[in-house]
Formats: structure tokens, C-alpha cells, sequence
């Protein structure tokens, strides 16, 4: 292959590392703690011949000396520019950067493409689960209709924790915080936008089409109720951040929103911080992978996986990517939750707003408490507009007090 | 790579397959349905040069045509014939035939080697579970500890029926064979031998050591009661029939027994035909893959994906094999069920021969039932041997009525 890197002087390939977070310290003590068995393996010894850190390091210079470019800043820039400089001079390239390839992929993919320069990402989604390996090779020519993943690892803990302990949405992040498994700031996971990015890059993957972070819709956990988990708990569903990439006819749809999942869905018992993903297709039923969705060790274990596989020179698939437009409509059955106020006629009338537009009950549950009643349904699926318009009218309703809550149903029609 | 199959009438690549059952025949219409995809993605495009059927066609002259030899015949003779006559020409092998694999691995990968010649398997194992590919390139470089499995789908049917609709084994195996998830003859899947096989090719794999399949210790399901699964209810356990391999030490324990899981186990939950494989590492925590593992379809696109990773020329891991030995002994927590006289003293005397055997209790339940009565107690780790012994000792003593049963326990112990 073009992108083999030279072994210049014997049979050394120098590495050099952009970023040394948890991710970075942990790759480059694997680094050093793996080199026989790589070398055994490909015949080339990898040696880490720069470091770029926050506030050491000139990132050209590394990049222009290194054999092999491992990116783990995160972010768009400085990382592009390297990714950039790396690539145009014919360099691998592995990367853990979900932002940088969910907004710029239809730029570097190209760019990589056009220089024979490998660029990989396995550690950019699901952490150490081999998901984009097994997506993009493996099942390389396997059409696939949809994935689902659970792959946000700070949301699944924090869903786990109330789900387990009866922890409310406030007390599980600060359990989260303090374990390390949610940052300072946790908006860009608990609003859904972490694995927004991450369904575009499996979505890229499953189905050849560029799918940016803007095609995504997603909705993140932080105005679930701990009613809603209990919900979950009286019914045998789990409540979940689910992930969907689906092809819908000749379009794509990518999300991310909560959902309940019976308890025989293979993501339903995926607890804690750890991810997984279940690829289905005619032609492999489904396929569900699991494991750590974070953590320093195996993540840079993800990294290590696509540097040798840098080393083994496979040649690159060559996707024929086209461009799908994203799907118009998709169609969900929804858990509505109203507190109204306990009088005559509520459920009549908010029966026939949701009538007036097409959309059909499945179950209804009404229960009084004093002057104030909490009336729960799960509906068969539909449009998804048709249930924002009907939520909005329902919202308005006289005697519906505070925000009317709706979150997806997992059921066989869009199994 | 040496084994790039020379594309020698511009960008056909010739596939000789050899059999054409079910995974045979699902190939063939594969290979033509996704000819086009397959040439965008690799430049080659797949063209079937020979089919070898039991009644017709001429193997050698099929290996000696194609550029590529699928062998799906399994069995040892002719496919070994077959398989070194391709592999001696420099022409990559892409086989599913796990007896030929784990019976004459330590020639035919040596084989391979020395003539650069691709022999990979990945439908060999759990199907369409990509569980070779992930275990032999994408973890290559990661130390493993242990792999769990369930690697036979027709066992794991005939327990899920057992469990979920309370058949008998009789009834749960003729169920199986005519849904066609058993064969005429069952043995080899409920003795345990199919699913030794493989749990020997993965302990290759996972330890780069060479396994036989006469090194693997298995025990069958056709002992097993409805009254143990009854236990397994009762007692949030699911029973399956699960294969481990680890390592002990400098050495290796590779074994297919029955055994009760925890519910949150991730092999716990995987119902029907479907396989599954844990892989537990101390730098990636535990990866498990699940899908079916059997099926004309599923298995035939495992063997696809493993023709279009030869087309993709990557380089074959060179194997560091080595050669550790069987561990001398391993350590396993048991059920353990005895039916016997309900008269005084009987716990205390199996309590002394356990005692004698230092295994220690857990704990015991005692169930009388007219003159009968039954002793169920679950047992802390012991070596197994020890426990051979004592449950020998035991079904000796004169007021145990019938043959005792002993079933393995994963606890965390072991875990």
C-alpha cells in the first residue's frame, strides 16, 4: 500500500502522538509495553518520536517527523490543521476525534483518499468496542437497514444510576462528576450531542453517505423524571439514550433520543458507562457489540488496534460514497405523560386531539392524586410531526398542568 | 502481499468453492448479488470459476482454476486435501471448517505461512459473530484473560426451549431438529464437540498458542434435568452451555460445560440459535459480540467478509505461536444434586466427604418427599478433580438413589 510507512532506519516506525490526555499517557505506555509483540507481528517497531502536550511540543515538527500521525486532541483546530498537514504528505493517520470527522469528514476522507493516507478512527466511537472495524471491513459488503447504539457512556451511567439506585436526574450527574465519568461542564453529553456525532460516523459507515453533525437530530436525557424510570421499571422496559441510523427507502435517518426498550432488546441490559451497538441486516440478522465506552486503557487499546492495522498495510477500502438525502418523516410510537387536573372529560378530549392527527392509543393509564391526576399513554407510531403538532395542542388544553412529557417506544414496527 | 490474488483478465478475481449446502449455495448468490459493490470497494471483481457439489465437479481442478479457494465441505477429507493443495500454490484459503481447523491448525497456519498464502476462518466460529477478525487483527496487540462462549447454536436452542416453555430435552431436541437447528443425528452439537472445536480455535487466537481439539475437556447437555433449570429460575440463574478458555499461569484451560450464569452476565441473556463470545482482557474490561451463529445467509457473509479482506491484500498477523501447556488443574464453584433416602445423617455424611475433599458449602437446601428426599447445595471454587472425587465417593454411599448431578457455577470467583 502507498500509506506503509517507511521503516527508514531498520525496521523503527516513529509514532508521534498529538495530545497526551488519559487516552494519550495510556497509548504511549502501551506503546512501549506492546513493541515486541508488534514487532513480532508486522516486523515494524513502533518508537514515539513526539509528544505534543497543552503547552509542550511544536505540532508541525511532530507531524513532519513522524511516520504515523495518532491524533487525540479532540476538537476542531489544532487538530485539523495537523490532520491536515499529516494526510496531504501521504501519512497515516488514526484519530479518536468524533467532532473533527462528525464536521469536517467530508473534507478529510477525501483528502486522505486522494493521498493514499490511511485515516482511522475506531477510538472515536464506542471507545474499545471494535464497532467501526467490524462496520466498515468486516461487513464492509453487507447491507445493513439500521443501528442502534447506546454510545454515550456518561448518559448510560447516569441513566443506570437513577434507574437503580432511584437516583433523580441532579443527584446522578454528581455521582457521575465525582466518579470522573461526566465532566464539569456535561452539556455536550447529557444533551445528546456526543452521540449525535458518533451515529453520523456510524451512519457514514453503515450506509456509504457523508452524514454531518448537523443531519442529526438529538435530544439528550436532562429533562427526564425519575417518574419516567419508574415507568420503565412497572412495565419491563429499560430506559435508555438510544441512537438510530436508519436508511428509510432511498433516504437516511440519523438521531439520538431516549427511549424504553423491552428488557429482550440486546442494548436494554447495557449498564454503567459501557456501549454497544446492534447492526441490522437481511443478510446478518442483527449483531450486537458491547464493552468499555471510555476509559484511558481502553480507548488507547482501540488506538493501538488501528496503528497495527496501519502497520499491516491493508489497503484502504475505497467507499463509494454517495450523497442520501436525510429522511423527511420518520415514524415512532411515543409514552405521552400529562398532569392534568382530575375532571370530567380530560381524557375525551385529549383522545381526540390526538385523532385529529391520525395518531392511535395503544394503552391508556389515568390515576387521580387529590385534585390533580397523571394520565400516561403509549400510542402506536407516527409521524413524529404529527405528535409535536398534537403535543403543542394538548399543551395548550386548560387543564394540563405543566410540560407534557413524550418519549420514544421501542416496539417490533420499527424493530 | 504474496497473496494478493493476481487479477490476470483485468479486474476478475476467480473463487473456486468447494461444497454447496446451505452456506455454499447462499455464497454463490452473495458473491453475484454484491459483484458490483465489491469491485468499487476492492478493484477486483468476483467471479465464481468452479463449484465442487458431492456428486459433481472435480476439486484439484477447481483449486488449480481459481485465485481463491472458499472451502465450506467440512470434515477432514477431502476438504485437507483440498485445502494444502491451494495453500502449497500461494493461494489464499477462506474456510468455515472448524474440525479440519482445530484438528490440523498446527500444520496447515504453518503451512500457510511459509507459502504467504491467506487461510482465515471467521465463519468457522459463532457465524456471523465477527469474533475471529476482532480477536486476531483488531485485539491482536491486547493480552487476553479469558474468552466465554457460546459457540453452538443448537444446544443453546435446546436449552432456551427448555427454559422458556418447560420441554423436556427429548422434546426440546425434537423441536430443534424439526425447525432444523439439530441435525438427524445431534451428536456432535449436544455432546459438546462442536462447540470444543471452536472454543479451541479461539484459544489459538486469543493466546497465540496451539490448541487441538483433543485438548479441550467437554461435557454434553444431554444429561441435564428440567429440575436444574427449575433451580436456575428459582435461583436467577440462566444455564447454558458455555465454553471458556483462559489462561492459568504459563498455561491454558480451554472447556465446554453447562453451566449456571448470573442473570447480568452477558452470555446470560442470549436466547435461540444466537451465539455469543466474551472477551475479558485487563486493558479492555470485557467485550462481548453476539448475533446468530448459524443460518445459510449470516454464515455466508462471514465467509464474504473474509474473501473481500483477501481481495483487500493486508498483510497476514505473523503469529508468534507458541506452545504453553494444559493447565494441570482449574478451580470451578458446583451445584451439585443428589437424590436421596430421607432418613437422619445423610447431609452430615456428604457433608464429611466434601470436608475431606476440602470443598466448603455455600450453601444447602433439603427437600423431603415421602421416603425421598432431595440435597441440592451450591459449593465454593475447588479444584475440580477434588470434586470428581468426592461426587464418586458420594454416589457410593447406600442411601443415594440414582446418579448424582453436578453442574458448574460462574461467581464472581471465577469471573
Amino acid at each position: 500500500m502507498s500509506s506503509n510507512p517507511s521503516a527508514d532506519e531498520g525496521s523503527i516506525v516513529k509514532i508521534g502522538v498529538l495530545g497526551r490526555g488519559t487516552v494519550g499517557s495510556a497509548l504511549i505506555t502501551l506503546l512501549e509495553e506492546r513493541a515486541d509483540v508488534i514487532q513480532a507481528e508486522t516486523g515494524l517497531r513502533p518508537v514515539v518520536s513526539g509528544v505534543l502536550t497543552r503547552s509542550l511540543g511544536n505540532g508541525e515538527g511532530i507531524v513532519d517527523e513522524a511516520d504515523v500521525i495518532v491524533e487525540l486532541m479532540g476538537g476542531l483546530e489544532p487538530a485539523e490543521r495537523l490532520v491536515r498537514r499529516a494526510l496531504e504528505a501521504g501519512k497515516p493517520v488514526v484519530t479518536a476525534n468524533k467532532q473533527l470527522l462528525s464536521r469536517r469528514g467530508h473534507e478529510l476522507f477525501p483528502l486522505a483518499s486522494a493521498n493514499g493516507a490511511a485515516l482511522r478512527y475506531e477510538a472515536a466511537v464506542a471507545g474499545a468496542v471494535p464497532i467501526v472495524r467490524v462496520l466498515g471491513d468486516t461487513l464492509s459488503a453487507t447491507p445493513v437497514e439500521r443501528v442502534h447504539g447506546i454510545v454515550n457512556g456518561t448518559t448510560n451511567y447516569i441513566l443506570t444510576a437513577m434507574a437503580h439506585r432511584g437516583e433523580s436526574y441532579a443527584e446522578a450527574l454528581k455521582d457521575a462528576q465525582d466518579a470522573g465519568f461526566a465532566e464539569a461542564d456535561p452539556t455536550e453529553d447529557v444533551s445528546g450531542s456526543d452521540a449525535a456525532a458518533k451515529m453520523a460516523l456510524l451512519a457514514m459507515l453503515a450506509f456509504g453517505t457523508w452524514v454531518s453533525h448537523e443531519d442529526v437530530d438529538f435530544t439528550g436525557i436532562d429533562k427526564l423524571a425519575l417518574e419516567d424510570l419508574e415507568f420503565a421499571r412497572e412495565f419491563d422496559l429499560a430506559l435508555k439514550l438510544v441512537g438510530t441510523a436508519e436508511k428509510i427507502g432511498d433516504a437516511v435517518s440519523v438521531r439520538v433520543h431516549p427511549m424504553f426498550l423491552p428488557l429482550s432488546h440486546p442494548l436494554a441490559r447495557v449498564d454503567g458507562s459501557y456501549n454497544a451497538v446492534t447492526i441490522e441486516s437481511p443478510h446478518v440478522e442483527e449483531i450486537t457489540l458491547q464493552g468499555p465506552g471510555a476509559g484511558g486503557v481502553p480507548t488507547a487499546s482501540a488506538v493501538l488496534g488501528d496503528v497495527i492495522s496501519v502497520l499491516h498495510g491493508a489497503d484502504e477500502p475505497k467507499h463509494a460514497w454517495q450523497t442520501l438525502p436525510k429522511a423527511p418523516e420518520v415514524l415512532s410510537a411515543f409514552y405521552l405523560h400529562f398532569d392534568v387536573d382530575d375532571e370530567p372529560g380530560v381524557l375525551s378530549e385529549v383522545a381526540q386531539v390526538l385523532g385529529l392527527q391520525k395518531i392511535s392509543i395503544r394503552s391508556v393509564a389515568q390515576k387521580g392524586a387529590g385534585g390533580a391526576a397523571r394520565l400516561v399513554m403509549i400510542t402506536h407510531r407516527a409521524p413524529e410531526s404529527a405528535m409535536e403538532a398534537a403535543i403543542g395542542m394538548i399543551g395548550g388544553l386548560g387543564f394540563v398542568r405543566g410540560e407534557p412529557r413524550a418519549i420514544r417506544v421501542f416496539d417490533e414496527e420499527n424493530a
